[in-house]
């Protein structure tokens, strides 16, 4: 959001409440937007739990650890069956309300848990489809751009961007299964990347404070 | 659903309340799913009156006429701002965990009310994109297929297809602005192509009965 910002957009911001056990992402994304001044802030209810088939969504066990996983294990039962999919698929509806016709989206494919939607090529299928859903697609009026800024940066140059734009990394939340009081669980896939960015990084992390 | 049964298919199908003006379709939907004997049937609530923009999720008049709408008129306001790409990206979770290598959806581009995300060019990239965006598809195990049997049928075409299927069509509903008792209004776009259809296929409509 702030490097969308950066770049002169005005900000619809779009968070979705989908049955995920970190529901508590969804107060920061809330401050977030907030304190950055989006122009507009949704947050799309859908329910996951529909179809389950994974730790975020189901009775299934968060895998805990002491190492950060690697691409090599696979893809980790964290994954949520489509769901950057069908996260797109909302951006888009709301794009095409709100006349907007560039969509930023926070995946990061260095570092990363091993998600097939959150690949490059996944990015621009997604594109290519999308300006052959919607009436201006048809109408050639406007092409819709999907900016991933993170994708291929480590979570290290991820935090040492948001000390240069003077964030306020004390807000953010990646813990995938807090505890009641919301704090991170610091031995998740999730908790395990932000660290090893933030030290990485040479940064203390403001979260954990 | 008959067509993928007839093929050998067991059906896992999908209905969406999605805040849609004519929600007594749903009604129809677990009927008919029950009498052709789904192996599972799911609703998924999504609100798309979150974003609005059309006549079906809005507060907007549905267009009545006489006379069913060209392709010449343009996109009409019943057009749903992305509704077809979120409806295939649920399923496509459905489908990635239920182990489901097809997805049968009744979109049809001829007779059509001019949206955009009917046409087969729409189809090909989203079941492009869909192989990029699973599991499966990284994991190269199984190739997603998207069969869209209506879509270059004439809704004339379709009702004999029913009829020669031995379907009830009492059960099915189309019309987009029904009365309280749930009866078609008779004059909505999709009221007077399905009239047109049975017309020209030569069958009385039992829905009208």
């Amino acid at each position: 959001m702030a490097l969308a910002l950066r770049d002169g957009f005005d900000c619809y911001c779009l968070s979705f409440d989908y049955g995920q056990r970190h529901a508590v992402e969804l107060v920061s994304a809330r401050k977030i937007a907030q304190s950055l001044g989006a122009t507009q802030h949704k947050i799309a209810t859908i329910d996951l739990r529909l179809f389950g088939g994974s730790a975020l969504t189901a009775d299934i066990s968060v895998p805990k650890g002491d190492h950060p996983p690697s691409a090599a294990s696979g893809i980790p039962v964290t994954y949520v069956p489509a769901r950057n999919t069908i996260f797109l698929a909302f951006a888009l509806a709301y794009a095409e309300v709100s006349k907007a016709s560039d969509i930023f989206l926070g995946v990061n494919a260095i570092d990363y848990s091993g998600y097939p939607d959150c690949r490059p090529e996944f990015i621009s299928a997604f594109e290519r489809m999308a300006n052959l859903a919607t009436k201006t697609g048809v109408e050639g009026t406007q092409r819709l751009q999907i900016h991933t800024p993170l994708i291929t940066m480590s979570k290290a140059e991820i935090v040492r961007a948001a000390v240069d734009l003077g964030l306020d990394l004390s807000m953010t939340h990646s813990c995938y299964d807090p505890g009641e009081d919301g704090r991170p669980c610091r031995r998740c896939d999730s908790c395990l990347l932000r660290q090893r960015g933030f030290i990485e990084a040479g940064v203390q992390d403001p979260a954990l404070a």
